[in-house]
């Protein structure tokens, strides 16, 4: 006989959302008063969907994007009290009346009860985002504008991408993350690919995974693979950047708009409380 | 030993732009007095380019556009005088000025001596539109609101292209146009397919190539469309529509968002001027 399981965090129980946005009129995900946010739009629709005010949920999200910053599939989570999930009610006409109350930028693609151990912050395996450049070899697709960094003259791509192997690996990025005091740096890079898609106009697809990437981390990377395909900086130049450990001297944070976070990973559900646990202690709260 | 040809149009030059542009904060393509259209950025840009004003450069458009609709390959034509083709110089340094002047929705991707008997309106043999539509059935992507029509509940795409087919072929659409005092409304669509893109959020999209669409055309034919995917309309009613002439009782006009010019088709270059005059004699200068 199967053990019930007890998925209440603190007497609340957890709920999962999936959801994307155009970051193009928002200050961030995070909440900053006074500011249009994406945390800031969910939080008015939930509160609104649950009759409530003045709470947050205990809302987490898996990848805090910067101003600017697209979403293709992000996560948060919510703890929930009885009393709210019985307005709750069914989760897909909830989805509905959610979606109804937030702006057309933000969807909410699911809202699903989690499985125990479940953090959308810290559960998270990896995090994988795609940066979108249109240089002189592109078409230059104006319904495309908002996610794409547009350069004139063209990149060498090939250059790009053997720098880009650089930057692959377990090391200490902080030539290339924006400093803050007490926090590690060091994150374990996956991949980096480097491509022209001739399907997508002929723009540059840089592909970045990781297990996490610390602030300012993706578009700082970019920026140094832009310098690589510009002939600015060779492989050598871009691994003695890297082993500098200092920002002084790095390259162009390259623009926001090009940026999109494409997916969030998580183990299996065996192994979400311990993929948690193993993050929490190599990262403080502040960090993503 | 071949002729010279005379390029020449009154003594002008002809040339031909192709370009694209996201219609959202546009009034349509045609320019109109105190507002912002495609026509009246690109005029503005070209007039500051060539160190001028009071010009529209005789500008003529391949297919005229209504506010909100976008296009990814829209065809213009303007006539330069000797002065002005000398302040052209080169037409590659030329094309990156005009990109410059123009706004970031806006963008030229070339600029070319056009052929003898080329007409940018006239001269096209076919005019191609996308329609996409978000369903119950698609992920709402908001990456893409802006050139999508979100519908909540599914639609039956089987129906659609089933009413399709009835709109297919030679035939007067009054009763998917809006009615123009003297003008045919006679069009043969080449064209009406209906499909839903696995590999594009699973949106529907609707494709359509005609020699030419009457004023609301597209969008009318959509709406009839989505009637028929909601189970309001079957083929034998699309086409009891189609044969009725008038636009009494037809079915909505959806959304200018959803839609935009793909394509404009021409002849040969040798089939230019016949293409031309044979579309001259059949349609009024005020249609597309």
């Amino acid at each position: 006989m199967n053990q019930p399981v007890d998925r209440s965090v603190n007497g609340l129980i957890r709920y999962r959302l999936n959801f994307a946005y155009d970051g193009t009129n928002y200050w961030g995900f995070a909440k900053q008063k006074g500011f249009a946010t994406v945390q800031g739009e969910l939080v008015t629709a939930l509160t609104t969907a649950f009759g409530e005010s003045k709470t947050d949920f205990d809302m987490r999200v898996a990848g805090r994007t910067d101003a600017g910053v697209h979403a293709y599939d992000q996560v948060i989570h919510i703890d929930l009290s009885q009393e709210q999930l019985k307005r709750l009610g069914r989760t897909k006409g909830f989805l509905g009346k959610l979606n109804d109350l937030l702006p057309e930028d933000i969807r909410v693609h699911s809202v699903e009860l989690a499985p125990p151990g479940f953090d959308a912050r810290f559960s998270a395996s990896y995090r994988r985002y795609r940066y979108r450049i249109a240089d002189g070899e592109a078409n230059k697709n104006p319904l495309k504008q908002r996610y794409t960094h547009w350069i004139k003259h063209p990149l060498d791509v090939t250059a790009m991408q053997l720098a880009a192997f650089e930057l692959i690996g377990l090391h200490d990025y902080a030539s290339f993350c924006r400093a803050k005091v007490g926090a590690t740096t060091i994150r374990h890079v996956r991949e980096i690919t480097v491509k022209r898609n001739p399907a997508d106009d002929n723009v540059i697809e840089v592909e970045l995974q990781a297990d996490a990437f610390c602030h300012n981390m993706v578009r700082s990377i970019v920026g140094g693979l832009i310098a690589a395909g510009e002939g600015k900086a060779g492989p050598t130049e871009i691994a003695a950047t890297l082993a500098r450990l200092t920002r002084v001297g790095s390259y162009k944070v390259s623009p926001a708009r090009g940026l999109t976070l494409i997916e969030i990973g998580y183990p299996a559900d065996d192994q979400l409380a311990e993929q948690a646990e193993r993050a929490r202690n190599m990262r403080t709260l502040d960090e993503n």
